[in-house]
Parts: C-alpha cells; sequence; structure tokens
C-alpha cells in the first residue's frame, strides 16, 4: 500500500534492559514503527512481554507501535494493549473464533486492525474480513519458535493476498527471516511493511542500526519499483 | 529462616523502559533479592514478561534473581527460566498437577526450588513437598488483579506455615500489598522475605528507594525480633 | 430451497417469563419455524439456554424447533437436544474438529442437520459435507455478542454456497440483523430460511408479531420472485 | 444463621413455558428465595439458563434471587448474573483458580457472595475466605447429574462448616435430594437454606407447593429447635 | 486390608510384542493382579494403552485387571474400560471435578471403584467418599515420568490413610519404586496391595519373574505381620 | 507417487495380545508398510496405544513403520514416537497451530512427515506445506469413531491433491472402510498407500491375511494401471 518500504523493527532483538534508549536510538537512525512481539506461551512457546512493557517505552517516540499478539485468546487483552499504547492491534487468525468480532474490537478501541497468518495458513481464511483490515501480516517463520529460516513458498501468498485485497488501503507486512537478501521477493510479490529483528539490532549502535536499515529499504524499495 | 529480612523489590513497579539501570539502582539502595513477577495471561489475566526480560538485566547485578511464575503449565517454561538466569524458580501449586515432579525438575534444572499459595489455597498442599522446598511464597493479594489490599487472614496461614515446616531451611516469602505496616504482622508469624512493589520504587530515584527499603526492614527486623 | 421465505423468529427475544405464551402466539402470527438461540458461554460469551427451556416449549406447537448450538464442544449434547424435541440442529464448523462425524450423529439421532458458519469462516468449510447436511445457517453477525450490525460482506458468501449446494435440497438460513430491509439482499443471493429477533418480536402483541413477520416475509418473497 | 429455615426452590423442577407464573406462584406458596440453578455444560455436563432467563422473571418477585453458578469459569461471567438481578451469587471453589477474588468481584458488584462444594471436596477449601462470605452451599448430590440420592456423608460436612463459621453471620445451604425425611438432617447439623426441586414442585398447583414447602419447613424448623 | 501382600505386576514392564504370554506367565509366577496404567498424554506426559490393548489380554488369565487411569478427563471412558474387562478401576483425585459421582459411575458399571492420589496430593481429598471405595492407590513416585526414585515422605500418608479408613473394607496400594527395600515401609504403615514394574519383570523369565515376586511378597509380608 | 500399491495393514485390527508376532505374519503375508493407529482420546474419542507398544514391535520387521498420530497437541509427543522407531509419522492438519513447524520437528528427527486430513477438512489446508511433506493422508472414515463406512465424497479430493502435488515426490495415503471394492476408487483417483484393518486381518492366518492383501493391492494396481 505504501509506496516505499515501512521498516518496523522488533524489539525482541533490542537490548531489554534499556529498551527505552533502544527504541530511541532505532527510531532516529530510521525506524518507521516499532514492532512489539507479543507472545504467552500458549499460542506459542514462548513468553516475551506485555502492556506494562509497551506501556513503559510509550513515551520514548511518537512512531507507529504495530503490535503483533501471538497470544491464544486475544480478546480479553485487546483493552490493555490499547491502553498501553499501541496504534496497531494483529491478531492471529487460528487464535480466534470470532475473527470478524476481534477485529471490530479492535478498531472501536481507536486502533488500527490486523490479522496475521502463520506459515501453513491459506489466506482463504481473509477473505471476508477484508473490510476490517489495516494491515495483514503474513509470517515467514513459525512465530514463537527460535532459529528459523525465511519460509519461500509464502512468496507466492504474498503475491495472492495483494490481488486479493485489490485497491484497499490495506497494509501487507512480512516478519521471520527478513534480510537484504529476502526483502526484494516479499516487496516484488507486494509487501509494504518488513519486520525485522537481529537484521537491524546487528552491531548495536545507531551507525550500525541505521546501516542495517538503510540495508532493507534500498533493497525492498528496488524491488517495489521494479514490481509497479 | 534468615534473622534479618530479605527485601525482594518487585521489578513490576520499576520502569521497564531502563529497566538494567532501575534493577543496579535498587541493589545498590539495599534490595537483597531481585523478584520477578512472570504472568502469562493464562493463569492471572495479566501478561507481563517472560525469558528474554530477565536474560537482558541479569548481567546487572549478582544478587539472587527470585522468579515467581503465575504461569499455567510451568513444566515446559522451567528450562528456559533457569537458562535466563533464574537463581529460585517458584510454581503456584494451583497451576500444576504434579506437584512434586515440578520441584524435583526445578532443583535438577540447579535452582532452588519454591511453591506459591493463592490467597485462598490452604497450606494442606504443601504438606508433603517440604522435603523438595527451599521457599514457599504466600501471596497476600490475588495475583495478578491491580489495586488489591493486604489480605490480613493470610497472617494466620504464615504462622501455620512456620510451625509446619519446623527446623527445615525452608524461606517464607510474602507478596501483596507489603508495606512498613503491614510487614510487622507477616514477620511476627514467621516470614522472612518480603516482596515489595510500589513501596520499594515509589519516589523514582536511589535515595527514596533506600529509604523505602529500610523503612519496611526496620519494620520487620523489629517485629522478627520481637517474635524470637 | 424453498420457494417462499421460511420465517424462523428467535425465542431469545421473546419474553422468557412466559416462553410457552410467546411461542404460541408467534407462531399464529406466522411464523414457520421456531429458532433456538443455545449459547454455553464457551464458544460465545453468552449463556442463554439448554435442553429443559427447550422441552418445556415443546408441546405449545407442531412447528418446526429449529435449534442453533453455539456451544463447543457440541457431541456430548446432541442427544439431549434431539430428546428435548428439536427437529433441526445446527452445529458451528467452528466448534467440531470432526464435523462430517457430528453430521452423522445428528441425523443418525432423527433429526435434520445443519452446520453454521461465523461471518469470517469461508464456505470452503462446506465442500466435503454438502451429502450430510439439510440446512446451511451463514451468520450475518457474530454469535453471542450484542449490539451488532448486519454484515454485508456475508451477502457474498450467501451467493457462492448457493452455487455451491447446486440441486441439493439444502436450506440457506440467514442470522442477524435480518430486517425488512436486509432480507432482500440475502434472500436475492439464495437464502430462504430468516432467523428474526427483535424484528419479529418488537410491539409485544400478535398484531405486532404478524405485522413484522409479514414485513420481512414481503420484502423477502419479493426479492425471490425476482432473483428466479 | 437463620433461626427458621429458609426455602429457596430451584426453578429448574418448575415449568420453564410459564416460569414468570411458577415464581409467583410459588413465592405465595411460602417460598423465601428463588434458588437459580446455572448450568454450561462445562463445569457440569448439563446446559440449563443463564442471564436472559433470569432477567425476565426478576420482575415478578421482591424474594431474594440465589443463584448457584456451576460454570467454568465463573469471573467473566458474574457481573452479567449481577446485572441480571441476582441477588446472592454463588461459584464453586473446584471452577475458580481465585476464590478469594471471585468473591470480592461478587461483593464489588453489590452482591452477596458463595461458595459451593462439590460432595467430595473437603472445607478446608473454605479455611481463608470465610471473611468474604455471605453462604456457603453445600451440595449432597453431584450437580449437574439427574436421578441422584440425598449423600449423606456429607451431614458430617455440615457439622464442621457450622463450626468453622462460629459467629461470622454465613447461610449455610444444603442443595440435591432435600424432603422433609433429609432437611432435618441438615438443619440440626446446621444448615439454614435449604433448597428443593421436585419436591417443592411436585402436584402443579399452589396449594400443592404450599404444602409441600410446609411439610420441609415444619420438619427443618424441628430439627433446628431441638439442636438449639 | 488383605491379611496377605497382594502382588500386581504392572504391565508396563513386560514385553508388549506378546503381552498375553507376559500376563500368563507373570500370573503362573505368583502374581495376584495385573496392574494396567493407563496414560493419555494429557494427564500425564505419556502416551501407553488403552481398551482395545486390554481387552485383547483379557482372555488369558482369570485375574483381578486393576486399571490405573492416568487420563483426564475420565468419566468419559469408564464404559470402555469396564467393557474391556477391568475388575477395578481407579481415578486420580486430581483428574476429575465430581469425584464422587465418578466413584458412582464406576460401581454403577459394577466395577470396584479406587481413587489415586499423586506425591504432593494430601489425603484430605478422599474424606468425603471414603463409603464409595475399595481401593487408594497411593502414588510413591509421579505418574507418567521416567526414572525416578520411591519418595519416602508418602509413607506417612499411608499410615495415614491406613487411620483414616478405620474398619472400612477398602485396599490401600502403593505404585512407584516398590523393591524388597521399599516394600517393607509402606507394608508396615498399612499397605496391602503392591504395584511392582521392572522389579517384577526383570530377568525375563517365569523363573525370574516367580523369584522376584516372592522376595516383594517376602519382604512386605514379614512388615506387615510385625506391624499387625 | 509409487506405480504399485503400497498396502499398511493397521495393526488396531490384529491381536494386541501377540502383536510381535502378528506384524511378523502379516509382513510375511505381504504388507509393505505397518501403519499405526495412535490415539489420545483427545483428539478422538479413543485411546489406543504409545510409544511403549511401538517400541516393543520395532524389532520383528524392518518394513516401514508409519505412523498415524490422532493426537492434539502433537509436538510435545514427537520425538517419543521417533525414538520408538517410526519412519513416518503423520499429524492431523486439525490437530496443530503450527503445521509448517511440526513438519520440520519431525523432519529434523530422521522421519519422513505427513499430514492427515479428517472428512470434512478441505485440502487448502495443504497448500503451503508440500514442500515439507512426504505422505497426505486422506482420512475416508472419522478417525477415532468406530462402526463407519467408506466416505464416497473423499475420492474428489484425492483427485484434487493428486492435481495440487503436482511432480512433487509425496505419497496420497488412504485410510478408512477399504475394501478391495473401495481401493479402486481411491486409486484411480491418484491414491499410492491403502491402510486396511479388518480386511487384512480378517481369517486370522498368514494365508487369510495373504489372501487379504492379494485381493486389495489386485483391485488397487488394477485402477492404478487404467488411470496412468
Amino acid at each position: 500500500m505504501s509506496e516505499k518500504t515501512i521498516i518496523a523493527p522488533s524489539v525482541l532483538s533490542a537490548d531489554f534492559s534499556r529498551l527505552g534508549e533502544e527504541v530511541e536510538t532505532v527510531c532516529r537512525a530510521g525506524a518507521d514503527w516499532i514492532h512489539l512481539d507479543v507472545m504467552d506461551g500458549h499460542f506459542v512457546p514462548n513468553i516475551t512481554f506485555g502492556p506494562p512493557v509497551i506501556k513503559a517505552i510509550r513515551g520514548r517516540t511518537d512512531k507507529v507501535f504495530d503490535c503483533h499478539l501471538m497470544i491464544a485468546p486475544a480478546d480479553p487483552f485487546l483493552g490493555a494493549f490499547a491502553d498501553a499504547g499501541c496504534d496497531i492491534i494483529t491478531v492471529h487468525a487460528e487464535a480466534t473464533t470470532h475473527l470478524d468480532r476481534s477485529l471490530q474490537a479492535i478498531r472501536d478501541l481507536g486502533c488500527k486492525a490486523g490479522v496475521s497468518l502463520n506459515p501453513s495458513t491459506p489466506e482463504t481464511a481473509l477473505e471476508y474480513v477484508l473490510d476490517r483490515l489495516d494491515l495483514i501480516l503474513l509470517m515467514t517463520v513459525n512465530p514463537g519458535f527460535g532459529g528459523q529460516a525465511f519460509i519461500p513458498s509464502v512468496v507466492e501468498k504474498v503475491r495472492r493476498v495483494k490481488s486479493m485485497i485489490g485497491s484497499r488501503p490495506i497494509h501487507i507486512e512480512i516478519d521471520g527471516g527478513v534480510t537484504p537478501e529476502t526483502a526484494p521477493l516479499v516487496a516484488a510479490a507486494g509487501a509494504d511493511v518488513l519486520v525485522a529483528g537481529s537484521a537491524v539490532f546487528k552491531g548495536g549502535s545507531e551507525e550500525a542500526y541505521a546501516k542495517n536499515i538503510a540495508a532493507i529499504r534500498a533493497a525492498s524499495d528496488g524491488a517495489m519499483k521494479k514490481a509497479a
């Protein structure tokens, strides 16, 4: 949807002992959004952080807080994440029985609404909620598990989702194994928001972050332009 | 078990945007242990933080990391919390079907093992695991809910647990509404570890923390001495 | 499937303090079927009523009792709903892992079998059970939540389901926000059974019910005829 | 606690097709409270009714609405039952992990708070929540299963609970198999509220209900007096 | 309850590839009962076997089939285990909410009813179901986990349970780490049925089994006699 | 994928009292693979057997052990089934939230990976995991329920899956009601592995098994040849 790639560094790869500073640094280094990976140990086999951590860093930047809920159920917690300062709240299609309702609830809270699909989930899950959506997050690794490689078969899903949304103003976001090498593949297929963790935070300094972000952005913007 | 009160500030009341610094500050201000309140949104209706946050602050102090798992199930996550650097891992009696086994597993990981009881849970739950225990955590509020007052009926439970453990080297820890006013009640009944959140972190400076800790400690040590 | 619209008032909008009388009245006022909204507080966040209530009103009319199970699991309760006098039993595709089996079980109990789809659920869920089905219930609001508006994107789903069932004698039923204004939309797309709650029971008298039913029926039958 | 037996007919044995009338009749016939058996098909293997049914009959009498929640979880539904007009809300100790909290929540809603124990559950479950309680409901059959006989071993539990509550103003209520034959057993042991279903509603007329209630009351009051 | 120890070899340590033969052999070698360890991967983290395996070996002996259900829920499966030929069916107190009911259901199926307690579960769980019980199974290891040692603190529980049952004809069975060394400890405390796995099946021949059984029996009977 | 039908007798129809012998016999009688139906009483309403039984028979043959996990969750048990000697491990698409991950985990254990679909599940569930798959198991009865007939509507699903996999070396396996009458239907549509239970084991002798297998094979191979 955007004409330029939106880079959304995942704080999961930042230094949690000085998270406010990390957020400020990565924003100065060119991050467009801050991606927040919430895991509850039930939808995925890991526990990361929840509303209290998000609230604590909200004051450090005005950038979009892009919250990815890898939790089930999600509905009882939507209010807490909105209160903590999230701008976009994304739930997993696999984690909710009443997806249309969850998306309405997110918008009723004044937030933008997203749906995320696991690598194996077909895009038919989205067909009847397109009018409720601001963002579709396609996982290119399995959420919540460590040490995985980018799954190339999802590129075709990006293409189909791009075609499915037509002219609707819906972002297509990619999360998992995003690097300057993989970014062009998904950008060419239609993705306009890229989540990156270690690919952004490696190096550990503002200069490194800026260089890392620039590298992903250049690779992605180039592919976007070619595709257009 | 200790002759002097152990003060364990809960990081849940610290500033999560600069948690490493907060931990260092509160340790300099007199904290004995660092208390880590892990919530998964299932055992309790709140999600706080998990292993990645703990790991990030582990290097900031050598003090005991006292980890309170308000999660269910707990068993699949014990290894991750040990790896993150926890010294004591406490599970809830209400959250595990095989309590004896969970405690063995914690000790097999090289950690000290604790059991926590909700305010309504009777101490009979502890009777057959005393030999597996290094710590008993008695909740004086309901875990995971905000804005609650210290529940005075638990003081009697502290007394009974103290008597039940006899000469075994088991800490009795109290969590919930601990202040200089309530600390003497539980200390006189047998508690030797006090968790405190806002009662420690209010004021927001090292001086404030030091003063807050000292106030709780003085009140508690005094009561301990009288009781002895 | 029917050439004329079947109107199925939902007792959820009737006066439960005199439900037998309400059922008799609405039947005299022109209701074709009685729609029974069963909710268990687990599949949906509301608890309404179960077999004892249905049994109590069964003797008041010979009309079809059309039972919509918004419960999970459903299988253990199918026998109790058949015994209570339900003629049609509809389960949610999202609420059962063994849908083909649940439908067989309903027919083995001597009832007609239906499947309901939440607004976000694609019709691919029905593809392999068409031969087991007497009715497909397409939700045009999210079941179990109050105060919602008719979801227009489901109209397209009605059309696709109509085409998918071909010449099979399967009813297409609509539930949620049905009024004289929305009825023609779904009737034109292929629906032949309309559930209506407050749109039928508003007014509180036999005359009002009759007028309400007639208004929906007229709007729907007109659209059906045009579409044919 | 009362000096005279409180008779609480369970509407589960009333005619649900004219429930408002049944409630009025049984109140005229001498009922003190109306007992409402809510089952969700999860805590117990039956689904009865929920807030909409209770709300519909609330206007028919000023008597106490005594609501027995045989549901798990209970917490998310407490507000709905209070809104429906329940005066007392009783949860099962076996159905909630945070019993102290559930009881606080009930009182915060302006209702009286009760705890119910299954026949096999020991009274130690109550020890630390006595100060939160207005009523203790001891089941003398297993809730939610049909066709059971009064379990005599619970009489001893009544006695122990009576002694445990001391001078606290807490009702002891009995539910299951209460008849003029069993009523004296529990009344002598300390029970002051008796739930009765078919033992009250058999006969089907105001005269029958009055006679039935009188018989239970006489048997119970007599035993109470002797015990005092 | 018995004056002589009942030895119940657990087939979990037998050779499952020729289970019928193993059962015949161990019966000839002196086994009194056949112990059947059913695990479902939910109550315990292992899956062993269910009704089809039990049914297949039922014809090989007339000895008591003593079935230990380490499954949750248990109620839906009781009929299948009775049909498969179990004589005693034991459920875990931790695995059922309606323990009194489960025990009634087992007896209604014509079987003897048992309750098992995990090592950490206090015997108060049994207090109100003693009249429904034919057997109490006290675990001396945590069920479903491998490689564990006999837990000595359970011996005190055996003693208390023995005293609690008084003159009722209820067996006390021990499972976990039973050997000629540990058998006397529990026999002296009141146990009369001993489950043994590898301690019986080691050696792999009828002679070995006979010797193994004899050793446990001798140690246990001696302790029983002394205690009497 | 194979040019000749692979016959995989299900041990669920063998005599479990002498399972090792049965496995040897059926292998001599012409079985290509041994099919292992694992049920946990949660994904399906039956409990059959788990790793200990499989391990015990592993030594009796070198044929492929084809393990069908009708369990949920499956992930925590994959290692145990690999250790027990399974060559192929098949999970149900309906039983796992992270299907791509489960399949990766199976291959990381050195096994071949399969996905099974219930009769009502559309093949879209497979679209994005084809590169992780060695086998697709299409159920032609509902797993875990007794006494069912072959469901003919699945034949069309076989056809679509065959077309979907293209030239990928993926087996299509059929389970449920396979006989010499139904085998040609699925073989013609593209299936190359047939599970059969009583259709193989009826007769109870090596000769019978050989004749049974030969009959299925002949019918299937003939249909395969015609289709090619």
